[in-house]
């Protein structure tokens, strides 16, 4: 492979143009005609399949079900909750025209389906017969960036699913909550291989519109935070102005308790930044589109034939025991850009068979993640790879759980703190709840409050900022 | 269940009342508040994820692959091919600010991504390796209706795929067009049960910057025509504004041959008409969310226990069978109410159980389509539901197959077409090819040319029209 085609940047010294470099070149996505847009090639679409599925079968599991919205909500209706409204002005686009006439009530692309969802439901919730009503929606928001842009980081249109549901008691929809950021996080332990740190938001970075947010937070290899996924407690904040209310079982008319939560294709961006190193990606086996690549490899035409058939068995095999697995037979190509080429796209096992080989009954693996080569016996390959592929997924989530852990320091001191946020480091520091000092926090070293932590760990230290006493301990970052 | 819950008006004496009551009571589908603008609720959904899963699967199994692209697409590039701008400007919804911000170049949302795909693709095929290149795109399009709308049939949103794929060779080409319009023939006849004409479009019919498009028409029960998906041969007509070309294997630099193709939710649309009655919804198993209603009947607590009990056992045998069976155990609601309920919801079969059939161990069995009753025993129950679904299937596809071949009619006076056309027939009539003859057709009728059938079947009469020698035969009628 040649230069220009495989990574030319070192993913510890140029990470930014090492990511972007991986997105373009691994084909995983491209750039729009449209500043802040980006298109899904078929490889990157394949992973965020992987993802919805997991994603989609735990909702359908837990009692929730899909449905469509439009993507144009009147500007009239996005603007009945207040504060929502505000928090969206700035990047929402409008359409102002169909043909040549000027629509009167212009109308919003979607930033979130709050509105146009609990509108719907004002109709369709009478009495507690029909409550709790679970629904999820897999679409796309759009948010116009001002900012810098970046692939599947900050878009102006993104995919993701967006669920929303009712219920009649404050306790059901809080235990919504819970349930539904334990879903996100198996997924993206589970699958993806990344773990996370779970908690809330605090007031000043809770969703616009909702009573408290919780969200599960990772740390990026730059040393910032994602937020990989939110689900927000909507009490009835939004019941009220949509007037989405039930009668009870004692008849009585009474306004429901609501939820509302997101994860988005940021999970793919997360997974490259992750796992990725200079050879491009590393994807873990669960979400990865190809598990096994099997490259022929042979030089006349008897041995060719000899080899495709061995490769096309093993490949049989596989394929039985469910695996995803692919032969690259094409013949424009070299074996060695071939290996460049699918340890670029990051599939986990690579399997070499060669004419010398078959008389051995054995092949070569070749691991991405450590690129550890063994041999292998044909018999029972299907066994051996299954256990190798569950060590590659086990071992890349104990690689970034040890990076996460190594990452987070207790800091009590100001001047410390300011000193380890320019290391890239998540700052675990007592606060004393004031936004002031959140925003002071913020002015000084850019760094917000990712998360307020559920396991609620005390260092009873003095607030980091003003020195009051502290109410709670929460984890300080930069974010992308 | 009270009148005003069922369908007040019959399928035969109030068509479109009767349409749109079905599509709101059987929870399939309400209206948004923008006019033209539909929601899809669950049981709506889980019927367009059942058909996206079928069409999806034989879209992998013949080598393509999805992708994402976003909604909005620069004026600029839609304007790129102009007749097919045309066509699209007077439906187009235009963004023209983010936010406070006025956008310089306005942007269209999506009426269809040929111009946007093909901006990409042009970018991604270098040389004959890169071919061909077969994407689809599961999304959403936007054209602005003025006419009256109506749910999954005609609406300013709809869901749909649309594929795009580039090929070397014109031949290549049109052999994918040809594949295509089999996968749709395929999903249509065996999972909807809805028989389909086969054939060209018209050279005024068909889409516009296409070279031809292939369609699939059916009739609706009020003798209206019906397009059920289309699949287009775009030649070079697109790759050569676009820029769409590679190297081929003589290293000359060609344009490539394109096609687009898409089915949508209209299919939705086609299943209700088809197959519903006066009890609303009738769905053929294949595609039914539900396919087995399980409603256990007791008055004592202890016969209560006994019928859940065996309900349950039940479930859970068709469960392992993958067959999709629910229990009906809501205790608010008799079991009559139940019977109404899932007969508007059109679920294929339904499956009785009370105490006295307990001792005999047999249930009582109701077919949807035919309402025909029938005992089962409890042994080998599993067996005999699949027989029956398979029959249910079958019979809706030869019921619907009966009205299609009533409807044809071969006409070759324009006196009698004239008179036909009033009564909701496809008339199969000689042309001399002449789009006037078609407009005055059109203008003195409402008929359009539906479909240039593949069976080519030839009557030799002179056209329709001018009395001229006629070149083909054609099938007129009134469509949505």
């Amino acid at each position: 492979m040649s230069k220009e085609i495989g990574i030319t940047v070192k993913k510890n010294e140029d990470f930014s143009e090492w990511y972007t470099q991986v997105v373009i070149k691994a084909q995983l996505t491209d750039y729009a005609p449209v500043k802040g847009l980006i298109v899904l090639r078929p490889y990157g679409y394949s992973i965020w399949e992987y993802i919805k599925s997991s994603v989609d079968q735990k909702l359908k599991a837990t009692g929730h079900e899909n449905g469509f919205l439009p993507v144009l909500i009147p500007e009239s209706l996005l603007s009945k909750e207040t504060t929502h409204f505000a928090g969206f002005t700035p990047e929402v686009f409008w359409v102002t025209h169909s043909g040549d006439t000027e629509i009167g009530d212009r109308l919003a692309l979607r930033p979130t389906s709050e509105t146009l969802a609990y509108s719907m439901y004002s109709k369709w919730i009478k009495s507690w017969r029909d409550l709790p009503l679970k629904i999820n929606f897999w679409n796309s928001a759009l948010r116009a960036e001002i900012k810098s842009t970046k692939p599947f980081l900050r878009t102006s249109e993104f995919l993701w699913q967006e669920g929303h549901t009712v219920h009649s008691t404050k306790e059901e929809a809080e235990e919504e909550v819970a349930v539904i950021l334990d879903i996100y996080r198996r997924t993206v332990e589970d699958e993806l291989a990344i773990p996370v740190i779970l908690g809330k938001k605090s007031e000043k970075e809770k969703f616009v519109g909702a009573v408290y947010t919780t969200t599960m937070e990772s740390i990026m290899p730059d040393g910032k935070a994602l937020q990989m996924g939110t689900s927000h407690f909507l009490g009835q904040n939004f019941s009220k102005p949509f007037d989405v209310k039930f009668l009870d079982k004692q008849n009585i008319e009474t306004f429901a308790w609501q939820t509302s939560w997101g994860v988005s294709w940021r999970l793919i961006g997360a997974l490259i930044m992750v796992h990725g190193d200079d050879k491009g990606l590393v994807l873990p086996p669960r979400v990865a589109p190809i598990q096994v690549i099997i490259v022929p490899i042979y030089s006349s035409q008897s041995d060719k034939d000899a080899v495709l058939k061995k490769a096309s068995e093993l490949n049989d095999i596989l394929t039985k025991k469910c695996l995803r697995s692919h032969i690259d037979s094409r013949d424009e190509f070299t074996p060695g850009y071939k290996f460049n080429d699918w340890e670029m796209k990051g599939v986990p096992l690579r399997v070499e068979i060669g004419p010398r080989d078959l008389p051995k009954n054995k092949m070569v693996l070749v691991q991405r993640d450590s690129l550890k080569k063994s041999d292998l016996s044909f018999d029972n390959a299907e066994d051996e790879i299954v256990k190798i592929l569950n060590e590659i997924q086990r071992s890349l989530f104990e690689k970034a759980k040890k990076i996460l852990s190594d990452r987070i320091q207790n800091i009590i001191d100001l001047e410390q703190f300011k000193k380890e946020i320019e290391n890239g480091m998540f700052l675990y520091s007592p606060w004393c709840g004031d936004q002031k000092c959140e925003e002071m926090i913020k002015e000084s070293t850019g760094a917000d409050i990712r998360v307020i932590p559920f396991d609620g760990k005390r260092s009873n230290a003095p607030c980091i900022v003003c020195k009051n006493p502290s109410k709670i301990d929460v984890i300080f970052a930069k974010g992308y």
